[in-house]
Protein backbone atom coordinates (compact mmCIF):
# COMPACT_ATOMS: atom_id res chain seq x y z
CA UNK A 1 0.00 0.00 0.00
CA UNK A 2 1.19 3.50 -0.97
CA UNK A 3 2.10 5.93 1.77
CA UNK A 4 -0.11 8.30 2.87
CA UNK A 5 0.11 12.23 2.06
CA UNK A 6 -0.10 14.20 4.80
CA UNK A 7 -0.12 17.93 4.59
CA UNK A 8 1.85 19.51 7.85
CA UNK A 9 0.61 23.49 8.47
CA UNK A 10 0.75 25.54 11.68
CA UNK A 11 0.45 29.57 12.76
CA UNK A 12 3.50 29.95 14.51
CA UNK A 13 5.22 30.04 11.03
CA UNK A 14 7.43 27.56 9.32
CA UNK A 15 10.21 27.88 11.31
CA UNK A 16 8.64 27.22 14.62
CA UNK A 17 9.45 24.49 16.68
CA UNK A 18 6.26 23.04 16.92
CA UNK A 19 6.40 22.36 13.40
CA UNK A 20 9.41 21.02 12.82
CA UNK A 21 8.50 18.37 15.44
CA UNK A 22 4.72 17.37 13.84
CA UNK A 23 6.79 17.06 10.55
CA UNK A 24 9.69 14.59 11.94
CA UNK A 25 6.93 12.40 13.23
CA UNK A 26 4.33 12.71 10.39
CA UNK A 27 7.66 11.42 8.24
CA UNK A 28 7.82 7.82 10.39
CA UNK A 29 3.78 7.58 8.75
CA UNK A 30 3.81 9.28 5.34
CA UNK A 31 4.89 11.35 2.78
CA UNK A 32 4.82 15.03 4.05
CA UNK A 33 4.27 18.34 2.14
CA UNK A 34 4.55 21.39 4.17
CA UNK A 35 2.68 25.07 3.52
CA UNK A 36 3.07 27.38 6.34
CA UNK A 37 2.99 31.31 7.05
CA UNK A 38 6.39 32.93 6.89
CA UNK A 39 6.17 34.45 10.46
CA UNK A 40 3.51 34.05 12.92
CA UNK A 41 0.34 34.25 12.59
CA UNK A 42 -1.55 33.29 16.08
CA UNK A 43 -4.56 34.93 16.28
CA UNK A 44 -5.41 35.00 12.83
CA UNK A 45 -8.78 33.05 13.20
CA UNK A 46 -10.24 32.28 9.76
CA UNK A 47 -8.91 34.82 8.38
CA UNK A 48 -7.94 35.24 4.74
CA UNK A 49 -6.08 38.03 2.47
CA UNK A 50 -8.42 39.87 0.38
CA UNK A 51 -6.78 43.44 0.24
CA UNK A 52 -3.02 41.90 -0.19
CA UNK A 53 -1.56 39.96 -2.73
CA UNK A 54 -0.13 36.65 -1.51
CA UNK A 55 3.64 35.04 -2.11
CA UNK A 56 4.65 31.73 -1.84
CA UNK A 57 8.53 30.51 -1.55
CA UNK A 58 10.17 27.55 -1.41
CA UNK A 59 12.08 26.32 1.62
CA UNK A 60 14.90 24.58 1.62
CA UNK A 61 15.64 23.69 5.15
CA UNK A 62 13.28 20.81 5.93
CA UNK A 63 15.66 18.28 4.02
CA UNK A 64 14.06 15.59 1.40
CA UNK A 65 11.10 17.43 2.45
CA UNK A 66 8.36 19.54 -0.35
CA UNK A 67 8.23 22.82 2.20
CA UNK A 68 6.56 26.16 1.22
CA UNK A 69 5.85 29.35 3.03
CA UNK A 70 3.56 31.69 2.12
CA UNK A 71 2.78 35.72 3.27
CA UNK A 72 -0.84 34.94 4.01
CA UNK A 73 -2.66 33.69 6.79
CA UNK A 74 -2.97 29.64 7.93
CA UNK A 75 -6.21 29.38 5.77
CA UNK A 76 -4.84 31.39 3.00
CA UNK A 77 -1.84 28.34 3.22
CA UNK A 78 -4.51 25.19 2.96
CA UNK A 79 -5.75 27.28 0.09
CA UNK A 80 -2.60 27.87 -2.00
CA UNK A 81 -1.87 24.32 -0.76
CA UNK A 82 -5.44 22.70 -1.97
CA UNK A 83 -5.42 25.36 -5.74
CA UNK A 84 -2.27 26.04 -6.34
CA UNK A 85 1.32 24.33 -5.43
CA UNK A 86 -0.52 20.67 -4.72
CA UNK A 87 -3.82 21.47 -6.77
CA UNK A 88 -2.59 17.83 -8.58
CA UNK A 89 -2.26 15.85 -5.59
CA UNK A 90 -4.54 13.37 -3.36
CA UNK A 91 -4.15 14.90 0.42
CA UNK A 92 -5.16 12.08 2.48
CA UNK A 93 -4.63 14.05 6.43
CA UNK A 94 -4.36 17.67 7.17
CA UNK A 95 -2.20 18.37 10.33
CA UNK A 96 -2.06 21.38 11.84
CA UNK A 97 0.43 22.71 14.66
CA UNK A 98 2.59 21.96 16.79
CA UNK A 99 0.51 24.94 18.18
CA UNK A 100 3.17 26.83 21.21
CA UNK A 101 0.39 27.14 23.28
CA UNK A 102 -3.65 25.84 24.48
CA UNK A 103 -6.59 25.51 21.90
CA UNK A 104 -8.81 24.42 23.91
CA UNK A 105 -12.12 25.58 25.15
CA UNK A 106 -12.61 28.82 23.40
CA UNK A 107 -9.63 29.78 22.06
CA UNK A 108 -10.80 27.12 19.06
CA UNK A 109 -12.06 30.01 17.38
CA UNK A 110 -9.54 32.95 17.22
CA UNK A 111 -6.87 29.87 16.31
CA UNK A 112 -5.23 30.40 13.28
CA UNK A 113 -4.02 26.54 13.72
CA UNK A 114 -7.37 25.11 14.15
CA UNK A 115 -8.96 27.46 11.76
CA UNK A 116 -6.19 25.95 8.66
CA UNK A 117 -7.37 22.75 9.89
CA UNK A 118 -10.90 23.50 9.98
CA UNK A 119 -10.74 24.82 5.85
CA UNK A 120 -8.77 21.29 5.20
CA UNK A 121 -11.56 19.95 6.60
CA UNK A 122 -13.98 21.40 4.60
CA UNK A 123 -12.01 20.64 1.66
CA UNK A 124 -13.30 17.09 2.25
CA UNK A 125 -10.01 16.71 4.29
CA UNK A 126 -9.20 15.12 7.45
CA UNK A 127 -7.99 17.00 9.67
CA UNK A 128 -6.31 17.79 13.20
CA UNK A 129 -4.76 20.77 14.87
CA UNK A 130 -2.53 19.82 17.86
CA UNK A 131 -1.53 22.29 20.28
CA UNK A 132 0.78 22.00 23.17
CA UNK A 133 -0.33 23.67 26.59
CA UNK A 134 3.20 25.58 26.85
CA UNK A 135 3.98 29.22 24.95
CA UNK A 136 7.60 28.76 25.42
CA UNK A 137 8.95 29.08 21.49
CA UNK A 138 11.61 26.39 22.96
CA UNK A 139 8.90 24.06 24.56
CA UNK A 140 9.49 20.31 24.68
CA UNK A 141 6.96 17.51 22.53
CA UNK A 142 8.43 14.44 23.10
CA UNK A 143 6.48 13.02 25.90
CA UNK A 144 3.09 13.56 23.33
CA UNK A 145 4.95 11.80 20.59
CA UNK A 146 3.23 8.31 21.49
CA UNK A 147 -0.05 9.59 21.48
CA UNK A 148 0.21 11.88 18.59
CA UNK A 149 1.14 9.07 16.15
CA UNK A 150 -1.82 6.47 17.35
CA UNK A 151 -3.85 9.59 17.13
CA UNK A 152 -2.87 9.83 13.24
CA UNK A 153 -2.61 6.74 12.77
CA UNK A 154 -6.10 5.91 13.79
CA UNK A 155 -7.52 8.71 11.71
CA UNK A 156 -5.60 7.42 8.62
CA UNK A 157 -7.26 4.07 9.44
CA UNK A 158 -10.68 4.57 10.68
CA UNK A 159 -11.79 8.29 9.11
CA UNK A 160 -13.31 11.08 10.21
CA UNK A 161 -17.38 11.32 9.71
CA UNK A 162 -18.86 14.59 10.41
CA UNK A 163 -17.35 17.80 10.91
CA UNK A 164 -14.05 16.31 10.30
CA UNK A 165 -12.18 17.95 12.03
CA UNK A 166 -10.43 17.52 15.62
CA UNK A 167 -9.33 19.73 18.03
CA UNK A 168 -5.83 17.93 20.25
CA UNK A 169 -4.74 19.58 23.02
CA UNK A 170 -1.97 18.37 25.20
CA UNK A 171 -0.61 18.68 28.26
CA UNK A 172 3.18 20.58 29.21
CA UNK A 173 5.79 18.51 29.54
CA UNK A 174 6.34 17.90 33.35
CA UNK A 175 7.54 14.97 36.14
CA UNK A 176 4.03 13.44 35.67
CA UNK A 177 2.87 11.05 32.80
CA UNK A 178 0.00 11.91 30.79
CA UNK A 179 -3.03 9.98 32.02
CA UNK A 180 -4.25 9.13 29.15
CA UNK A 181 -6.64 10.55 26.04
CA UNK A 182 -9.82 11.45 26.78
CA UNK A 183 -12.66 12.73 24.20
CA UNK A 184 -14.52 15.99 24.80
CA UNK A 185 -16.50 18.81 24.26
CA UNK A 186 -15.91 22.11 23.96
CA UNK A 187 -15.36 23.83 27.43
CA UNK A 188 -16.73 27.13 28.28
CA UNK A 189 -14.17 29.86 28.92
CA UNK A 190 -13.90 33.32 28.21
CA UNK A 191 -10.61 35.37 27.62
CA UNK A 192 -10.52 38.79 29.71
CA UNK A 193 -8.58 41.08 27.94
CA UNK A 194 -6.19 43.78 29.77
CA UNK A 195 -5.23 46.49 27.01
CA UNK A 196 -1.77 47.72 27.72
CA UNK A 197 -1.57 51.74 27.22
CA UNK A 198 1.37 53.23 25.69
CA UNK A 199 1.91 56.93 24.49
CA UNK A 200 4.11 57.32 21.13
CA UNK A 201 6.29 60.00 20.91
CA UNK A 202 3.75 62.53 19.27
CA UNK A 203 1.55 62.25 22.86
CA UNK A 204 -0.71 59.65 21.11
CA UNK A 205 -1.95 56.80 22.49
CA UNK A 206 -1.57 53.32 21.47
CA UNK A 207 -2.73 49.77 22.83
CA UNK A 208 -1.31 46.27 23.38
CA UNK A 209 -3.88 43.29 23.45
CA UNK A 210 -3.29 41.38 26.51
CA UNK A 211 -5.45 39.00 29.40
CA UNK A 212 -5.73 36.08 30.78
CA UNK A 213 -8.18 32.93 29.75
CA UNK A 214 -10.76 32.18 32.32
CA UNK A 215 -12.00 28.51 32.70
CA UNK A 216 -15.78 29.17 33.32
CA UNK A 217 -16.86 25.94 33.86
CA UNK A 218 -15.74 22.46 35.59
CA UNK A 219 -17.79 19.61 34.08
CA UNK A 220 -15.29 16.42 33.44
CA UNK A 221 -16.89 16.37 29.75
CA UNK A 222 -14.59 19.24 28.74
CA UNK A 223 -11.60 19.24 27.48
CA UNK A 224 -10.52 22.17 29.99
CA UNK A 225 -11.55 19.43 32.86
CA UNK A 226 -9.36 16.94 30.84
CA UNK A 227 -6.58 18.87 30.64
CA UNK A 228 -6.53 19.92 34.10
CA UNK A 229 -6.27 16.29 35.33
CA UNK A 230 -3.28 15.63 32.89
CA UNK A 231 -4.89 13.96 29.86
CA UNK A 232 -4.93 15.10 26.38
CA UNK A 233 -8.30 16.41 25.06
CA UNK A 234 -9.32 15.50 21.88
CA UNK A 235 -12.92 17.88 20.86
CA UNK A 236 -14.43 16.51 17.66
CA UNK A 237 -15.01 19.80 15.99
CA UNK A 238 -17.54 21.24 12.81
CA UNK A 239 -18.18 24.32 10.83
CA UNK A 240 -21.79 24.26 11.11
CA UNK A 241 -22.37 26.80 13.63
CA UNK A 242 -26.30 26.28 13.69
CA UNK A 243 -27.71 26.62 17.60
CA UNK A 244 -30.34 24.05 16.56
CA UNK A 245 -31.98 24.26 20.07
CA UNK A 246 -32.69 28.45 19.17
CA UNK A 247 -34.59 27.64 15.74
CA UNK A 248 -38.41 27.16 18.37
CA UNK A 249 -37.30 29.92 20.29
CA UNK A 250 -36.28 32.20 17.61
CA UNK A 251 -39.88 31.64 15.84
CA UNK A 252 -41.77 32.21 18.53
CA UNK A 253 -39.72 35.38 19.41
CA UNK A 254 -39.75 36.83 15.83
CA UNK A 255 -44.01 36.24 15.25
CA UNK A 256 -44.98 36.93 18.37
CA UNK A 257 -44.09 40.39 18.84
CA UNK B 1 -38.30 53.22 30.56
CA UNK B 2 -35.10 54.29 29.34
CA UNK B 3 -33.61 53.68 26.03
CA UNK B 4 -31.16 50.43 25.29
CA UNK B 5 -27.59 51.22 24.37
CA UNK B 6 -27.18 49.55 21.22
CA UNK B 7 -23.30 48.86 20.16
CA UNK B 8 -22.45 49.07 15.94
CA UNK B 9 -19.58 47.68 14.52
CA UNK B 10 -18.88 46.22 11.27
CA UNK B 11 -15.82 45.21 8.70
CA UNK B 12 -16.22 47.07 5.86
CA UNK B 13 -14.79 50.37 7.84
CA UNK B 14 -16.25 53.33 9.44
CA UNK B 15 -17.13 55.08 6.19
CA UNK B 16 -19.11 52.77 4.50
CA UNK B 17 -22.96 52.84 3.12
CA UNK B 18 -23.92 49.67 4.97
CA UNK B 19 -22.64 50.78 8.43
CA UNK B 20 -23.83 54.08 8.19
CA UNK B 21 -27.46 52.87 7.14
CA UNK B 22 -27.60 50.71 10.29
CA UNK B 23 -26.85 53.66 12.97
CA UNK B 24 -29.58 55.64 11.82
CA UNK B 25 -31.90 52.85 12.07
CA UNK B 26 -30.74 52.33 15.23
CA UNK B 27 -30.78 55.55 16.58
CA UNK B 28 -34.79 55.34 16.33
CA UNK B 29 -34.47 52.90 18.55
CA UNK B 30 -32.08 53.55 21.10
CA UNK B 31 -28.53 55.20 22.36
CA UNK B 32 -26.03 54.65 19.49
CA UNK B 33 -22.33 53.87 20.12
CA UNK B 34 -19.84 52.81 17.17
CA UNK B 35 -16.24 51.63 16.71
CA UNK B 36 -15.93 50.35 13.54
CA UNK B 37 -12.43 49.80 11.45
CA UNK B 38 -10.76 52.17 9.97
CA UNK B 39 -10.16 50.41 6.77
CA UNK B 40 -11.52 47.26 4.92
CA UNK B 41 -11.62 44.22 7.11
CA UNK B 42 -13.34 41.69 5.01
CA UNK B 43 -12.71 38.35 5.36
CA UNK B 44 -10.75 38.84 8.69
CA UNK B 45 -12.90 35.85 10.37
CA UNK B 46 -12.17 35.75 14.03
CA UNK B 47 -8.62 37.44 14.16
CA UNK B 48 -7.49 39.14 16.93
CA UNK B 49 -4.24 41.56 16.82
CA UNK B 50 -1.78 40.47 18.49
CA UNK B 51 1.82 41.31 16.41
CA UNK B 52 1.08 44.81 16.67
CA UNK B 53 -0.54 47.75 18.66
CA UNK B 54 -4.13 48.99 18.23
CA UNK B 55 -5.05 52.73 17.68
CA UNK B 56 -8.23 53.92 17.94
CA UNK B 57 -9.16 57.58 17.09
CA UNK B 58 -12.58 59.80 17.86
CA UNK B 59 -14.48 59.83 15.00
CA UNK B 60 -17.11 63.24 14.45
CA UNK B 61 -18.53 62.29 10.99
CA UNK B 62 -21.25 60.79 12.64
CA UNK B 63 -23.53 63.85 13.75
CA UNK B 64 -24.18 63.46 17.92
CA UNK B 65 -23.10 60.25 18.17
CA UNK B 66 -19.87 58.77 20.54
CA UNK B 67 -17.62 56.73 17.81
CA UNK B 68 -14.18 55.75 17.39
CA UNK B 69 -12.62 54.29 14.11
CA UNK B 70 -9.83 51.11 15.43
CA UNK B 71 -7.14 50.23 13.48
CA UNK B 72 -7.43 46.29 14.03
CA UNK B 73 -10.07 43.91 13.40
CA UNK B 74 -13.49 43.82 13.85
CA UNK B 75 -13.63 41.26 16.65
CA UNK B 76 -10.29 43.78 18.33
CA UNK B 77 -13.03 46.84 17.82
CA UNK B 78 -15.47 44.56 19.86
CA UNK B 79 -12.99 43.91 22.67
CA UNK B 80 -11.55 47.58 22.62
CA UNK B 81 -15.33 48.94 23.08
CA UNK B 82 -15.86 46.12 26.09
CA UNK B 83 -12.64 46.63 27.62
CA UNK B 84 -11.38 50.21 27.52
CA UNK B 85 -13.78 53.05 25.37
CA UNK B 86 -16.96 52.03 27.18
CA UNK B 87 -16.14 49.78 30.19
CA UNK B 88 -18.62 51.55 32.31
CA UNK B 89 -20.98 51.19 29.91
CA UNK B 90 -23.87 48.63 29.95
CA UNK B 91 -24.26 47.10 26.44
CA UNK B 92 -28.11 46.24 25.60
CA UNK B 93 -27.15 44.65 21.73
CA UNK B 94 -24.32 44.59 19.35
CA UNK B 95 -25.12 44.97 15.50
CA UNK B 96 -22.89 44.15 13.09
CA UNK B 97 -23.18 45.41 9.33
CA UNK B 98 -24.90 46.16 7.23
CA UNK B 99 -22.49 44.05 5.43
CA UNK B 100 -21.83 44.50 1.67
CA UNK B 101 -22.25 40.64 0.54
CA UNK B 102 -23.72 37.73 1.73
CA UNK B 103 -22.82 36.01 5.10
CA UNK B 104 -24.86 33.24 4.63
CA UNK B 105 -24.03 29.32 4.83
CA UNK B 106 -20.05 28.61 5.19
CA UNK B 107 -19.15 32.19 4.97
CA UNK B 108 -20.25 32.54 8.78
CA UNK B 109 -16.38 31.54 9.60
CA UNK B 110 -14.90 34.20 7.28
CA UNK B 111 -17.05 36.94 8.09
CA UNK B 112 -15.55 39.88 9.90
CA UNK B 113 -18.98 41.33 10.46
CA UNK B 114 -20.16 37.91 12.25
CA UNK B 115 -16.80 37.04 14.10
CA UNK B 116 -17.65 41.00 15.35
CA UNK B 117 -20.99 39.73 16.28
CA UNK B 118 -19.94 36.76 17.94
CA UNK B 119 -17.00 38.08 20.25
CA UNK B 120 -19.91 40.62 21.75
CA UNK B 121 -22.05 37.51 22.22
CA UNK B 122 -19.12 35.69 24.43
CA UNK B 123 -19.31 38.75 26.40
CA UNK B 124 -23.04 38.27 27.24
CA UNK B 125 -24.45 40.47 24.77
CA UNK B 126 -27.39 40.00 22.07
CA UNK B 127 -25.91 40.23 19.25
CA UNK B 128 -26.85 40.57 15.53
CA UNK B 129 -24.98 40.30 12.42
CA UNK B 130 -26.83 41.85 9.32
CA UNK B 131 -25.37 41.61 5.63
CA UNK B 132 -26.93 41.85 2.15
CA UNK B 133 -26.75 39.86 -0.96
CA UNK B 134 -25.08 42.75 -2.62
CA UNK B 135 -20.82 44.17 -2.98
CA UNK B 136 -21.92 47.22 -4.42
CA UNK B 137 -20.57 49.67 -2.49
CA UNK B 138 -23.37 51.72 -3.42
CA UNK B 139 -26.33 49.35 -2.47
CA UNK B 140 -29.36 50.19 -1.21
CA UNK B 141 -30.68 49.10 2.38
CA UNK B 142 -33.92 50.73 2.40
CA UNK B 143 -35.87 47.96 1.16
CA UNK B 144 -34.68 45.89 4.37
CA UNK B 145 -35.89 48.59 6.91
CA UNK B 146 -39.00 47.53 8.68
CA UNK B 147 -37.28 44.07 8.69
CA UNK B 148 -34.41 45.06 10.76
CA UNK B 149 -35.62 47.48 13.09
CA UNK B 150 -38.86 44.51 13.66
CA UNK B 151 -35.69 41.96 14.21
CA UNK B 152 -34.24 44.51 16.58
CA UNK B 153 -37.27 45.37 18.51
CA UNK B 154 -38.11 41.72 18.96
CA UNK B 155 -34.35 41.01 20.37
CA UNK B 156 -34.56 43.95 22.73
CA UNK B 157 -38.14 42.56 23.83
CA UNK B 158 -37.98 39.03 24.38
CA UNK B 159 -34.01 38.56 24.60
CA UNK B 160 -31.87 35.75 23.23
CA UNK B 161 -30.85 32.73 24.67
CA UNK B 162 -28.11 29.78 23.84
CA UNK B 163 -25.35 31.25 21.31
CA UNK B 164 -26.93 34.89 21.85
CA UNK B 165 -26.16 35.47 18.46
CA UNK B 166 -28.35 35.63 15.18
CA UNK B 167 -26.65 35.66 11.56
CA UNK B 168 -29.34 37.77 9.47
CA UNK B 169 -29.06 37.94 5.46
CA UNK B 170 -30.98 40.04 3.74
CA UNK B 171 -31.99 39.81 -0.46
CA UNK B 172 -30.45 42.27 -3.18
CA UNK B 173 -32.92 45.25 -3.61
CA UNK B 174 -34.89 44.47 -6.96
CA UNK B 175 -38.44 44.95 -8.10
CA UNK B 176 -40.08 41.70 -6.38
CA UNK B 177 -40.84 42.45 -2.50
CA UNK B 178 -39.24 40.78 0.43
CA UNK B 179 -41.76 37.87 1.33
CA UNK B 180 -40.75 37.59 5.03
CA UNK B 181 -38.50 36.26 7.19
CA UNK B 182 -37.16 32.51 7.47
CA UNK B 183 -35.58 30.78 10.75
CA UNK B 184 -33.06 28.56 8.94
CA UNK B 185 -30.35 26.66 9.55
CA UNK B 186 -26.43 27.16 8.18
CA UNK B 187 -26.78 25.72 4.27
CA UNK B 188 -23.58 23.73 3.02
CA UNK B 189 -21.68 25.17 0.69
CA UNK B 190 -17.89 25.73 -0.14
CA UNK B 191 -15.68 28.43 -1.79
CA UNK B 192 -13.93 27.49 -4.94
CA UNK B 193 -10.68 29.52 -5.34
CA UNK B 194 -8.95 30.39 -8.33
CA UNK B 195 -5.29 32.10 -7.65
CA UNK B 196 -5.08 34.86 -10.45
CA UNK B 197 -1.38 34.58 -11.34
CA UNK B 198 0.93 38.22 -11.71
CA UNK B 199 4.70 38.30 -11.56
CA UNK B 200 6.56 41.68 -10.12
CA UNK B 201 9.02 43.44 -11.99
CA UNK B 202 11.57 41.02 -10.70
CA UNK B 203 9.82 38.34 -12.29
CA UNK B 204 8.82 36.37 -9.28
CA UNK B 205 5.26 35.11 -8.35
CA UNK B 206 2.60 36.69 -6.65
CA UNK B 207 -1.33 35.43 -6.12
CA UNK B 208 -4.51 37.34 -5.71
CA UNK B 209 -7.42 35.15 -3.85
CA UNK B 210 -10.87 35.10 -5.79
CA UNK B 211 -13.22 32.30 -6.80
CA UNK B 212 -16.97 32.21 -6.66
CA UNK B 213 -18.84 30.40 -3.77
CA UNK B 214 -20.74 27.48 -4.71
CA UNK B 215 -24.62 26.15 -2.91
CA UNK B 216 -23.31 22.44 -2.17
CA UNK B 217 -27.42 21.77 -0.69
CA UNK B 218 -30.91 22.96 -1.74
CA UNK B 219 -33.12 21.68 1.67
CA UNK B 220 -35.89 24.10 2.54
CA UNK B 221 -34.44 24.36 5.52
CA UNK B 222 -30.83 26.09 4.99
CA UNK B 223 -30.35 29.93 4.79
CA UNK B 224 -29.27 29.54 1.24
CA UNK B 225 -32.78 28.01 0.25
CA UNK B 226 -34.37 30.48 1.78
CA UNK B 227 -32.95 33.99 0.06
CA UNK B 228 -32.74 32.10 -3.36
CA UNK B 229 -36.72 32.24 -2.35
CA UNK B 230 -36.17 36.16 -1.98
CA UNK B 231 -36.75 35.50 2.08
CA UNK B 232 -34.88 37.21 4.65
CA UNK B 233 -32.48 34.24 6.43
CA UNK B 234 -31.92 34.32 9.99
CA UNK B 235 -29.57 31.68 11.33
CA UNK B 236 -29.42 31.60 15.01
CA UNK B 237 -26.01 30.86 15.98
CA UNK B 238 -23.21 29.53 18.39
CA UNK B 239 -19.51 29.62 18.95
CA UNK B 240 -19.45 25.84 20.39
CA UNK B 241 -17.86 24.50 17.82
CA UNK B 242 -18.42 20.69 19.28
CA UNK B 243 -19.75 18.11 16.98
CA UNK B 244 -21.64 16.25 19.43
CA UNK B 245 -22.99 13.42 16.93
CA UNK B 246 -19.13 12.56 16.68
CA UNK B 247 -18.30 11.54 20.46
CA UNK B 248 -19.54 7.90 20.41
CA UNK B 249 -17.56 7.29 17.12
CA UNK B 250 -14.56 8.80 18.46
CA UNK B 251 -14.45 6.90 21.32
CA UNK B 252 -14.24 3.67 19.02
CA UNK B 253 -11.65 5.35 16.73
CA UNK B 254 -9.31 6.13 19.15
CA UNK B 255 -9.50 3.03 21.29
CA UNK B 256 -9.83 0.41 18.77
CA UNK B 257 -7.12 0.54 17.49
Amino acid sequence: MSKPTILVTNDDGITSKGITHLVSLMKTIGDVIVVAPDSPQSGMGHAITLEDPIRVQQVHTMNDIEAYSCSGTPVDCVKMARSVLFKDRHIDLCVSGINHGSNAGINIIYSGTMSAAMEASLEGIDSIGFSLLDFDPNATFEHANDYILHIVQSVLKKKLQGGKLLNVNIPKASDAHIKGIKICRQGQGAWNEEFIQHKDPRGRNYYWMSGHFENLEHSEDTDLWALSQNYISIVPATSDLTDYKQIAQLNQILNET
